[in-house]
């Protein structure tokens, strides 16, 4: 466990990032909810502010008067157990508090803290640092979703904004063929050991039996996705679980969700405006349904959780992180893309690991609440921060979202 | 016909009220759309605008370059003869353009158009001119529209924020009685005569024959729909028109949109913030569907739209209008309450007058082809301007709309 | 008004006219509810008797036991003042009661009027005897709707049966050119005026001023209104009321309901089955916005109900009813078309007349609750009873609706 | 695999069986369709007839004419590579053909059968045998559906009628403590071997890690869930997973599906009509989502479907079966309750066992495109055939699905 020195340290980096990602916005982008699923900008750097008030400064400093009385119901997201909540697909409707006052608020809450770090650099206490702990980790979650709803809050704009102009495309290089990393069978230990930070839902650490895989050492390409489409992938019955087919006819999925056509021309919307698709990238944000009827396709399956995480356990953990301001997925290197870029869709249910125990009071809601109809994702993506990724690190969506950086991996049977 | 000299003073009026109208407000509160119908003030403001730049700069000014090539789609409300729409639900996702660049967009159209009155001084035109008067009674309208779409967005936020904190409240006198209006049976002109402005639904003027009726000559008062509420009116289904009591039923309808209850006392949104409900003041906010159960309950009825113009046109036209910057109505005076503080609801469907002909081109679009399932409203209220209104003036919602600035005026049959 | 022993007879004649026309029917066609707005034969044969045991019987008849306790739930369409109600898009979930029981609670309600008929021989009452004329005004009305319901029952199943495979055909004659009939401008007494049996929806009768126009002596057929769909009607936006255009939009509208296209040729659904489209007939099973489209197109517009009572009085009332059992409405001859075939819809809102009073009791139900959101259609329609029709009868749908014998009839002012 | 002859008396038994659940029948209950999840019986009776005429007849029987050209597409159920299909929620709107038409359907393709059979008893064939298994496993779980839906549509009707009134009611004894059957971890095989009929579901058979674990030899009885509901599990959030708690809070949930309340007194709706609750019978008919909750409240866990599997593999397969004719779950005997009287619900997600392969062609669909979103359930029901039945057995139904015959039976980590 980090001392309460070196949490300081890790607490002002982490505010800050928050702060950093939000600087090319005006005010108005700080507004948005541009679908249910997503929130606006200011509501992340308000309700990650509120966190830290609710679990940590309204318990444990003392002269701590809160900020607003009324923060407490605007700015919780799901913590049903704290208190009344404000409805969620109503969050872009609060013009007030304004960015300003959110701000004053962040800052508030900062100097707040930095007086109950004083006090525990008098006086350590493991529980109270360990929740400071999640609220930082909390943070960095929201600090992907930003990015994430940012670029989607951006998209429905006709006008095609950039969020930054200023990052680079990705080289036209050429698409390096897949390598299959090979597993024998055997009774594999998976899950978090208890060193070090982790969510309650990569605990406890048990044995799993694994038969024979192959797992491919790089993403799905645009390219490659391409030749799905057009080979009518989208058309044909027999690819499609029931519940994709269904969905994909309800709402018309013809591509992923930021392609789009002009004459011959695929285009993307991307963090920094409309491109040029790059078929030697990574195809992302695509549903489950789609990942897995392009696995279908292609003859292979999705990856297990487990499959992932033994192989991943493997790796040296570098990718295309949050760190590496790409913001955008990048083509494949000779060398692997294990992490980062996008987070792979596997074929695993989100479900409890056996003797799962959900953290005590309402940070009991974190996670384990939502083990039901969702698929667990693995590895990270470009608007990750490295030091937020774990090889046990389990992300979950519904089979349907694609607004997440969601991208494809595949795996097959060893006797192939 | 005003002289393109007035002309230009009276854009120059009007423009510069809907900036006013906007002053109080935030960045922030430039983008909410709290519900469908309503639109965020940024649109509002281009809206208007876009108006001009289409009708007249487009057509009239050669000169005149388009402002942003997508602005014809962004802010098209309905002209489908125009072409593409953005979708209006989808009015509040618009980050961009920004305030600051609407302001510019209006003041670059403000500009091409005072060259325009140049040449019009030059080389008046009347097709021209009654173009540039429909724009600006079309802004006007906006004006309205803006008052009580910023109401309905302050009002869902839940810390209750006052769009002018400056506005006084209203006098907490009493209530005088009711005074009936009587007129005898005859066939009555009715509609505008063609005699200065006037939108073309108004025209043409026609006879009508209206039995004997007597009109209320003040509007219904919240004491007086309390009264109906404690007698348990919205639970008598025999007070309701059938879609009435579905609507109120699936919504849970039990007061006027903007009441709120706490503890034994009623509070009320208002453009100034939350207040107490005064009694004498005129109930607002109410559907067609509450004003007609609460007529039959009162054992009254609704006026139809003849009935009020015949006893409009001769009364003086004065009330409580936006120039009065109450913003919210008032409690009658002894002298009676004819016009402005709230649009009352009358029994008769918006539908063409006999012989009824649209504008010709996109302009047709403006009211004709709303002449289905809505009701006809007549006098104004507290956000209409004084010179906006006329006897003949035919406003109209759907009978379970709420969030415009509605009342309620009582009718009877002279046998009575 | 009719004496007790006519009064028996009507009862006898129209009770007998409602199994008459299930009696093609098999025990499985007596179960289906196609869509919200249509019931299951079932339901309206048990729901008319409903209406004499609660109105008549339970009421007037000291010895009378209801057939069954759960009846008055079950079978009451909307009478919200009488008790709860079964919900309405569930009528076709009752497989009991059987038909056989619905039969047999209709011939123990018949006997039960044959003793009350004899008391009301002996002892005359006004009241009671008006009831019962109320209740077979009411049954035929759901004879009405019966045959509309059957129809649409029918239609849905890709099987395509013939409700009566005896019905004939129509002769392939030709159209012949409209007839316009004049009518000058004047104050014009419309409604009924008390002498025999009305609804109270059509009085009191009224003075109206009504302008000079022109009505054509016939419906607009098939042919005609094919010419409007090859013009490209449904994708003209400027043709369309704007309600109308979002209506078929979203339910992809392309032509009228029963319509449908086999390679060159157009067929048409009738309770005949499935048949070639006859250019002559009238069109039918078109909305009011299809209506009013059509009529803007074709430079014409839809009269008022005043307009069409008025030259209706004139006439003598005779047509395709009922009674002639067509069954589907029959191309106009050289005399003109003035009454049945089918209901043609008016501009106008369905409202109450000045000084409207709607039954005391429960009975007050029957129209007043309606006059809102709906349109009037007038002259009846080839499923309506020639003994129930009437010059001021006011028929009402909603603008959307189609499953109902609609038609259209132009008018057109009079100075063109 | 059964011999020809085997196979002969096979199919005669099991297609009387499916006649033999309609008798009590009228010809009305064949109709109805009350959710959209459920068929009409009629439906079921002609699905399961078309699966032998699609899949054997027209492929392997020359002569065979199909008994109606267009039954291909009324009563294919979801084999979308087949063909075009009748949309699911209108099966209840098919008056036609009609339930006699049915059964000559029925009879006619039972005597194509036999023809077939006389052929197989000459020309054994492995894979059309393997193919008529197939189908009469597939009308057996229809037999499962139809009781399930039979009920269900029974329910709705406010007449509640009894399907069977011979149905005995079981006994008030008492409810026997729970057993615990404990397991020592390991890795155990699963899944089912190849030897006899089994889904393609079921296989491959695979070892899978399991750690220690106990399980309950009962199911949860109404009178344990009734403490659950009186202590207030269903207003207690973090008794819930998210998307349970949405779901019983938009539908209003308090109670399982069929439980309804007469003062004092709780009642049930069964396939007897309605019946006092025995506390001592399993609770039935409740979600996953209330089944997870209530495990929270009780200390304990859902099982795996590896756990149940394991455990029911050495029991004897007997129980409360189809075959015992009760149609109800029973009160569990001290001898335990493992097999039969509900499906209960596992914490595992549908998901194919590792090297999973589908049928091939149009019978693929069977299974594999449902593995998402779907839990699986174990153990048999008491609408199950005995002979249906394996310990390898996995049935699946969404999370929130209520009118199958679902219950409870709780697991526990070993160490507690």
């Amino acid at each position: 466990m980090q001392t309460p020195q070196q949490l300081r340290q890790h607490y002002q980096y982490v505010r800050q990032v928050s702060e950093q990602i939000c600087a090319p916005l005006v005010t108005e982008d700080y507004q948005i909810q541009s679908i249910e699923e997503t929130s606006p900008p200011k509501w992340h750097l308000a309700h990650v502010t509120w966190f830290f008030e609710t679990f940590l400064l309204k318990l444990h400093s003392k002269d701590y008067q809160p900020f607003h009385p009324q923060f407490e119901i605007l700015f919780n997201s799901y913590y049903e157990t704290v208190g009344k909540l404000h409805p969620r697909p109503k969050r872009g409707l609060l013009a007030r508090p304004t960015v300003k006052e959110v701000y004053a608020y962040r800052h508030t809450v900062d100097k707040a803290m930095d007086v109950l770090f004083d006090m525990l650099e008098q006086y350590p206490d493991d529980k109270i640092q360990s929740f400071i702990e999640l609220g930082l980790n909390h943070e960095q979650q929201h600090q992907e979703l930003m990015c994430m709803d940012i670029k989607h809050n951006f998209s429905v704009n006709p006008l095609k904004p950039a969020y930054r102009s200023d990052l680079p495309t990705s080289p036209v290089g050429n698409t390096f063929a897949v390598q299959w990393h090979e597993q024998t069978a055997g009774v594999y230990e998976v899950g978090h050991d208890g060193n070090g930070f982790a969510y309650d839902n990569e605990a406890p650490r048990h044995p799993q039996y694994v038969p024979e895989f192959k797992l491919a050492n790089r993403l799905v390409t645009n390219g490659e996705y391409l030749a799905f489409i057009e080979d009518g992938g989208y058309q044909q019955v027999d690819l499609w679980l029931s519940d994709g087919w269904h969905h994909i006819n309800q709402y018309g999925w013809q591509y992923p969700l930021y392609w789009q056509r002009d004459g011959q021309f695929w285009q993307e919307m991307t963090l920094g405006g409309l491109r040029l698709l790059n078929p030697h990238e990574p195809v992302s944000h695509v549903s489950y349904y789609e990942a897995d009827a392009y696995a279908r396709w292609a003859g292979k399956r999705l990856p297990t959780e487990a499959e992932v995480e033994i192989v991943l356990a493997g790796k040296p953990l570098q990718g295309n992180f949050f760190d590496q301001e790409h913001l955008h997925p990048q083509p494949a290197t000779v060398d692997g893309q294990w992490f980062g870029d996008l987070w792979a869709w596997t074929a695993t249910d989100y479900h409890p690991y056996p003797g799962f125990k959900p953290l005590e009071g309402s940070a009991g809601e974190y996670n384990g609440k939502f083990m039901c109809n969702q698929k667990v994702l693995r590895g990270g993506c470009c608007a990750t921060s490295l030091d937020h990724m774990r090889v046990t690190y389990r992300n979950f969506f519904y089979p349907h979202e694609r607004w997440a950086f969601t991208g494809i991996r595949m795996a097959d049977n060893a006797s192939k």
